[in-house]
């Protein structure tokens, strides 16, 4: 099914005067269960449902603005961005799906504060506040799940991104991907703490879209996948309503590394992994036997993502003096 | 089903007389599909089948001696062990198998000559030389197969070591595990080498029959293993049935590397990989991609065998100054 004829059952067949300016804001998330495989490759539709953790003030700041001119303005953290550019054309593609031929062309500016070369993905939060810009550019006021599902038609993660705190995107069985959303779970947990390391810059190989794909065709363990997230998400909900660190970090750490499991398990073999990857796990178990409450998730690249609570701080910061840690319900 | 149950339907209920010195060698083996994971502890029968190379000339040199003494005397690489050692113990509990109380204690001389430190398992090639020097010793003329199975009961891939070339080993589904015996594939294939990178000499902190255990208790990926080992055996004959080494190469790497994953997805995360482990297989898929025909293959350890053939030899020897070449089919 196309996006195009899921998208123009939601909003007026003539597209809307746009306001004269919008802004707004969304988060980057994390995955604590992840999002590994597509059942609809146009769609973003999942093999897996997935659980996230919003990063609070960390994340996409997007505007929409029409303006008078032949072409969309596509601007990244004040920098202009060529149209041709995949950045600039993807925006420019999804903004397409909402508004016909004659309608004005739109300035676009994007800013991340997202340290991106700590492999958090932008396109995450990047996705989720252009749907809110454009629901109120438009004033569609689309529902939240509604939101989600187009969300997701623009990167499967942005889904996440429209919520803060912990958050849960069903998979959904439609064809239409229509109950493939988001929702936020409703639970405060003010000691959660993570951990961003930057462990290397390199641009990883093989992007997200295409690792899925190949894990998906080449990967036998890959049959295992979807049965183990099911039941890794609903440890991850129980151990959120119980507020029981241990056994979510457990779950957390097991189903990244499960995740990447598959990926080795592919081929080409798909090792998103650096030499120190490697030497941060092990730093990370040996901290954990030492008596420090410390797990880590993992998404497609080379970075780490420390997940602990306030009591653990101190101890962590020690260790990892280049840490950034994020405090997601500071401001809850 | 215990041990001594099923070697006593074999050998005469009296102790036969002992020669008064035997001495036998028995190969290293590399598997090229993995053997991982037991059906049955007490019996080593494993969970699949699994396919090895001999090492040629690398392995154990065992020698008997009956000797007038209370205890048996154990010495590896011309030094004493201590008999409360485990290395010790295990062969006098393996001799203990096939002798009663009255039977004359027994010297037992092992010479290793296999780079202990490449990660090559000794217990393969010393079991294997084990069974084959006592079955010379009391006269038993056993068939291959049992001596196979037997040499299974003191180390899984023992069963393998009793043959040189390339070796199958069956799973069997007997519960005395007699069907369970590896058997030699008839192939030559003088062009065939491997190589052997000593990475790190660092001990593994967790032993096979542990790691083996763990990941079948706690890794849900495990599930799909056996299936893919079933059919990755089946590619690896047909690939030496047609000389075919890309497909053997590709094979076999994604075996290991399958085998690996289980581990990673395993709880406590069992990781064998060290941050040279991860340079070293970047470095073999770079080396690929410049058209060297170059695959690895690696046990639970951090250290990396390399597979190619004698054409590429040059290429591998000027990438990796260190490696030590064996060309398994030299004294075919």
């Amino acid at each position: 099914m196309k996006k195009s004829d899921v998208i123009q059952r939601y909003i007026p067949t003539k597209t809307p005067l746009p306001k004269e300016h919008v802004e707004v804001f969304a988060p980057s998330n994390i995955a604590l269960c992840k999002y590994w495989g597509k059942r609809d490759k146009e769609l973003n539709l999942p093999i897996n449902a997935s659980l996230s953790i919003s990063l609070g003030q960390l994340g996409s700041r997007t505007s929409l603005q029409p303006i008078d001119a032949a072409e969309d303005q596509v601007l990244l953290n004040d920098l202009s961005v060529d149209n041709s550019q995949s950045f600039a054309a993807k925006i420019i593609a999804y903004l397409d799906l909402f508004r016909t031929a004659d309608s004005p062309r739109i300035r676009v500016e994007t800013n991340n504060n997202i340290p991106t070369a700590a492999g958090l993905a932008s396109s995450a939060s990047g996705f989720a506040a252009l749907i809110k810009a454009i629901d109120q550019l438009y004033g569609y006021a689309l529902e939240p799940q509604v939101m989600s599902a187009f969300a997701r038609m623009g990167s499967g993660s942005a889904s996440r991104s429209l919520f803060d705190g912990f958050v849960q995107w069903h998979m959904g069985v439609r064809e239409d991907g229509m109950d493939s959303y988001a929702e936020l779970l409703p639970a405060q947990w003010p000691e959660f703490r993570l951990g961003l390391l930057t462990l290397t810059e390199a641009e990883k190989a093989v992007g997200s879209r295409a690792g899925m794909q190949r894990t998906l065709e080449t990967a036998h363990l890959y049959q295992s996948w979807p049965l183990q997230a099911a039941a890794d998400l609903e440890k991850l909900r129980s151990a959120i309503d119980d507020r029981d660190f241990h056994r979510l970090g457990q779950t957390a750490e097991q189903n990244a590394l499960s995740m990447h499991a598959t990926m080795i398990a592919s081929w080409p073999p798909l090792l998103y992994w650096q030499p120190e990857s490697v030497a941060t796990m092990q730093q990370i178990w040996q901290l954990r036997e030492s008596g420090i409450d410390l797990y880590f998730t993992m998404d497609a690249g080379p970075n780490i993502k420390l997940l602990f609570t306030a009591d653990q701080q101190q101890a962590v910061e020690q260790a990892f003096p280049e840490v950034q840690v994020i405090a997601p319900f500071a401001n809850a």
